[in-house]
């Protein structure tokens, strides 16, 4: 099965991820902007995840909570920036708990014959904000995202 | 007079500019939040500018626009993150021309004794968008506004 690549460059403030889903692209684009399929596999799998709002369009706000088994909970919120569609999702991207801290993400998607491939672009303000982004964990839960939206995409392939 | 540094390293997504004001902290920050002083030094000197809208708070969006004197209008608009202080004024920033390339500024301004030193970073998509960024002339509106709203600042000051 095809993994996750993160890269993560010293000195540039950006995280590249890349991965090829098994899924046409038009159902890998939905399952990023549709926020029934987004909690289905959206971050780490030990963590609960509840949508306050996802409005997919130019402008648009969301928010969404993740909680994990003691209740703890981690909110995030960001803008939509530009139509969203698979040649571009173009989002902010906040964590709650370090205020200001905003990062820009460009999600694209395409097609590789009856394959998509997703490629997404976080640029931070900062290295040193990058960096803390890196050392938070967040590999743990672009690995568990991608493997959690395989699953998902081949459960809607087959249903 | 201080002029404004502009620093865009090769393989990094960012332009930073920098430079000092001789006004205090308040003063400079009102001038980059309160649109009638705003109309009064950004961009190239040989353009009109008019505010459609500017809500500065957290989540509020802005747009404004450049003429010229053959009547072309250029039109750019973002959204404010986080509650802009003089620590921190951050905001997307979208050329309308360019519909899907937005890029992440953020402002600081820190007291220099009875000076102000404004910092912006500017973080883009990728290193194509900053360099057409750059190629676009972006250097003389910065340049412009930042001799603009030093001779702004200093007709408030004396007012």
């Amino acid at each position: 099965m095809s993994k996750t690549a993160i890269t993560a460059e010293p000195g540039i403030p950006m995280i590249i991820t890349t991965r090829e889903f098994d899924a046409p692209r038009d159902l890998v684009f939905r399952a990023h902007t549709d926020p029934d399929l987004l909690v289905q596999w959206l971050g780490p799998r030990d963590l609960a995840m509840t949508v306050d709002r996802y409005e997919v369009r130019n402008g648009g706000t969301w928010r969404y909570v993740h909680t994990d088994t003691d209740g703890n909970a981690y909110g995030f919120h960001g803008v939509f920036h530009g139509d969203p569609s698979p040649d571009a999702l173009v989002q902010t991207f906040e964590f709650e708990g370090a205020p200001g801290h905003v990062c820009l993400q460009t999600a694209t998607f395409a097609e590789r014959g009856a394959k998509t491939l997703v490629r997404t672009v976080s640029a931070f303000q900062s290295v040193a904000d990058r960096d803390a982004m890196v050392a938070s964990g967040m590999e743990r839960g672009v690995h568990d995202s991608g493997e959690r939206l395989a699953e998902l995409l081949g459960r809607l392939r087959s249903s």
